[in-house]
């Protein structure tokens, strides 16, 4: 059908990049397209037939030439798998993993081919691909909001004592500096990556085979486990996990997490360079096709509009928790695609807040001129100097207070 | 970056088939793309154009000019636009129309190009591309619930009195006929199809200019903003609806019952062809890696999965409800993509839907094993009358308590 | 153990109006407390009784005592009923409905006890007093909303030519009137009314006794369905639709896109109230345990806190729909109190913006300033007319263009 | 009105138990209801006056005074405050405090009362009190849940080698185990438990005044932020975190997923228990208003109810982190309601599953019936030493694989 269609494309796959563009990153595409799923199902292979040859279960020369095919088909996965058949399938078996197993014997030799997918189910390949997969894509977005780390503590610090009004309800309070501002985001911001990074940095290995009992592996069943975790720097679970998906769950929840406290910037950025405030400006405002004189915070407006989707995606995972009994029907099956718009949308997060911070003019004249004139309503003086201590915490510089 | 990746598509663009293939149709997939987009952009410029030449804004000539370019320009867009910086705009600008507007501009003849975006702003064209691109997307959905009416109706009649175990809470409560069961599926069905269709049929066409008055059209807006609706088959709405989102947030919701509704379906399919019950069978199981005897119920499964993720992206719909004075900053900018999505996924629901009921087989003797030993324990007799009233009443037959 | 707690209720029940207040009405209360859940499900009762008499199914003179015990039992309901019992019932037995026909035929004679609960199911009862304790509620509702349609068209039309700044994206655009602007706003909640108030006009009764059937009636059965109706101000469904839930789902859409669209007003307050815009000032401000001299948008604020929680909670019927073949398992019995957060949340919206309009003095200095200072950047002149006639289109005034 | 309404409770509260009773329990009532938030506020409020004290802000006697008065008050809560016009304050003004701080002052005698509330802004008090109320109630939750591992300890002891058959879809699969059924969701909820603990047990203060510096404590402020964390047993943050709310919604997450591993467990009782399956019995069945002989799995239908509804609210509490500039205007402000939903149907959840498998009843001919049956087609032999090590590994029993 969609052959047929005026303007289809040349591969048979659909497009959606003309608004989805502005919710991913070509980083993030490309390390969680079908080729980084593929590569990463066939680490899984690799190391399960690796492990298998190691711990007895199958001929150790067997073994060895699955583990090669599957790094050699790894290195270029569209040259050797047939991508579009393993779509088919999970679109008519609910899982690629039937044909891709399909499609790996026939590469490997016919007399090695017992060595391939040994003791092993489905959920096993696409739980620990999603692992891989999940690993590699954050491992992206932390460099990002480590360079927006940068940003924000150097803002902090070059306007540790640039006063600005504190504004509470959307209402002018008392002053602040738009250091002590960009210290708060940073340590919000930091800590949910630490969190997130904490356990994105080794998650566990699936492998249960057909009832989670990895029964087919006798005796040697957890030693294969072991083994395929430590190949792939994995950690190796107490037991499989297919029908509690506290793992993967736990980890979406840290990256909504922190695709909030990034949405606390760039809610920051499109407030102060709104016209009516205009402490700041964004270095390269989008334009408008009816206002040439508009200046939007473009990028800080795509990355509000990216968050504003995590929360309905980590629900969906949160409500897709109880698999029946040893495996679930239905909701499993659609993780993998929300796992994978998750972490498209929290690195396009973090890239737009970068992008809205990058080049970022601060008004000190305009904050001075809001915060005299709150200061004429209330009668204060203007002391900064809480403020520039809230810097120095979030920095690690001196705390004078803490040694009064 | 990503064309750096080993395995980067062709064309640049990212690819997600291999799970997220069972997430949509091909059909859904052609009615929403990034050509689907662009022609009912190109649908809205060319509207414009035209009603602005006939009622007075722009030389008439100069109209119909820039209407055939964009009418040309629709019956292949890869050929006419550049996709990928329509894309670009948007992840940039937060809008691809700054950079169709230029593009547009281009093709038509210098003397014309007074003609191009006549009044209108960013959001008026995206916005009536939506309830373009929405009201072809669920055309093709629709037919597809048609044909499920047929199946179910097929069902119903055949099962008129075929005797099953009613199951409250999954427990055995009192007989009722297979064909009652199909009988208020497709009435449910059938009633949130009628709604959704109500609502698509003709939604409004979106025109308010910059800041929802649509002031550059002069005197002439009112007749402008009916001509251009009338132009695409679209309603006038009583003013520019920019902050306000109930015309597409009702849609939303009336596609979001109708996958509701259809997960029913699919939800009984699975529970009636476990191996427990035993009840149905499915024509076309899906395999497993490990277990080669089980018997997949491989389509309706990935219909809940599908369905799983409805309610979520619904929710990040009513969520983004209230736009900030005249225009939102950011939640608006989630809509098209969350649209999408929803579309997408609301038409798989259903094609999963009807995969699972092409060809199922039906067990009337496994279902009257039940029935007998359900009447054994609570000694009552057979009578499958109310349950056939049920089926009369939804296939619009003969209900002869109604006369009684 | 609540009892034990040094500060627990009198009535050992829990409370939690702290916070809690601010999230309901009195009146929304009063209309969605146990008394009248109590009254809807015997109001159900005591017309089932009184149609079985009527349709033969009972003796007549029974039935009329068992509809006169509960009338006048809902008259009174705490001096008539248990009402802790019932809660122990639902907190137990997963519905309130068994303790309630036993309490019910404790209040009636012996000889018409077989007139109570006749054909029908636990669901059918909360199901039927669902759709009438929303009907009792929303009606609240719409009355609130009706006054902020007054306070709305009042502002515009007394706005109706005061120039303001459009701002879109947060940044200024073009002018525009006050009075458009609470125009289109108008506009919407209008609409979002109509549709909600046509859902909730004449809902459908539930009536379809074990297994949806209704088979204990007998050939009576759809003469019952259709007199419990007419007793009741219902419509007749074509079914009974126990595992079907889009009635009760469509009229939570609907509420929640009217919140939707009232959230839009308590934004524009909140915006045009802050301390840097300051076109608009609240009549009676929150204060601040901290900042005396903080004009705080409180019910604005607490409008948009309330409407926040909507869309998660629209978000959970939707995710129950998909009830488990005859009857549903554990989502279906989360549904009325979730019903009851949403009416109470909706209704509380409502007042909220309603106190937020009230007494709202409009700044039309200030807002003259900033367009002023927008065509000085801009160049142009200030043109109210299309402005204008936004208003006139919404108040339903004369719109000279549409004779143009 | 309400005091009008026919049936209004006597203290003028709303009352929603007839069902509201089934999605919490009694004791998470009692810590989290209007006494529990005036106790945790109170706390605050003492340990922010002795702090103050110490740190020599305030007069040292005068403080003690205040302390006092906070800690004897604490002590009976209804009889020192007036928590009905707390309420009014934050359905009027948005926040409970400004009342509180004006009722506490009136308890202090005149010479003491500068030390009330010294330096710090309302949402310091409410934020600092949602830890305490929080942390007090998930130690109630987390005793239910030390229960359950018990039950399911003994669960997956007793029934080690109990054979039954794995179900993965729905579908036979292969043999198990009972025992490693419930080892698995052991394992999970065990680990869900010690993630959410880790978070709760000593979660941050909040102490930030007006903008989040602390200003009005001078150079005291670091001080008075660590005294007073110390003096509740919180964590002292890096800086206060008013509008990121990472602290709040990780821990909100974590009881998600809780709730969401103990869901699991009423899955697999609902469905077991299921007539066409009928592998258990629950002990104490819910009955039917109009089928008798049914068995209905009520408590663990209501644990499927009581977490269905968590998802919603967790995404609510994501979608309201970003926090505008230094507090919040409306999304913050839905944040204390939605905890206590979230905590008392955490604790309901928990609550249900523990009376689901109180005295459950395990039929292992049954499961065993089905084994062969299963066998009978695959045509293997039983062994289920891979599902006994399933459960050694989750009891901390010995693994011999471990060392094969």
């Amino acid at each position: 059908m969609q052959d047929g269609a005026p303007d289809g494309g040349h591969d048979g796959t659909s497009s959606f990049r003309l608004f989805g563009a502005a919710a991913t990153t070509p980083v993030a595409d490309a390390l969680t397209d079908d080729a980084a799923w593929a590569r990463a199902m066939l680490a899984f292979e690799g190391a399960l037939a690796r492990a298998a040859g190691e711990v007895g279960l199958v001929d150790a020369a067997a073994a060895t030439v699955v583990a090669e095919v599957c790094a050699k088909a790894g290195q270029d996965v569209r040259a050797h798998l047939d991508l579009a058949a393993l779509a088919t399938g999970t679109a008519t078996q609910a899982t690629p993993v039937v044909d891709l197993v399909r499609q790996l014997r026939a590469l490997v030799p016919a007399d090695a081919r017992h060595a391939v997918h040994v003791a092993a189910t489905s959920q096993d390949v696409v739980d620990t691909a999603a692992m891989l997969v999940m690993r590699d894509c954050v491992g992206a977005t932390y460099d990002e909001v480590a360079a927006i780390f940068e940003q924000l503590a150097g803002l902090a610090r070059g306007h540790r004592s640039t006063a600005m009004v504190g504004r509470t309800l959307l209402q002018h309070g008392e002053p602040t500096t738009f250091g002590a501002l960009c210290a708060v985001r940073l340590v919000a911001v930091r800590e949910a990556l630490a969190k997130a990074s904490t356990l994105t940095g080794r998650p566990p290995v699936q492998l249960g085979g057909a009832v989670g009992t990895l029964a087919a592996a006798g005796t040697a069943r957890q030693a294969l486990v072991e083994r395929v975790a430590d190949l792939l720097g994995l950690s190796v679970p107490l037991t499989s996990w297919h029908p509690t998906r506290g793992p993967v769950v736990e980890i979406a929840a840290s990256l909504g997490i922190l695709a909030g406290e990034l949405t606390g910037i760039a809610q920051d950025v499109v407030l102060l360079a709104s016209t009516d405030v205009a402490e700041v400006s964004v270095a390269t405002p989008g334009g408008s096709s009816a206002m040439p004189h508009k200046q939007n915070s473009s990028r800080a407006v795509l990355a509000l509009a990216c968050a504003h989707r995590v929360p309905g995606l980590v629900a969906t995972l949160f409500a897709g928790m109880p698999g029946e009994l040893q495996r679930a029907a239905g909701r499993w099956q659609a993780e993998a695609p929300v796992l994978v718009d998750l972490l498209r949308l929290v690195d396009a997060t973090a890239a737009h807040v970068r992008a809205s911070l990058d080049g970022l003019v601060v008004h000190p004249d305009r904050m001075r001129t809001a915060v005299d004139a709150l200061l004429a309503r209330t009668g204060g003086t203007l002391d900064t100097s809480a403020a520039e201590a809230v810097v120095d915490r979030a920095l690690g510089g001196p705390h004078e207070e803490d040694h009064a």
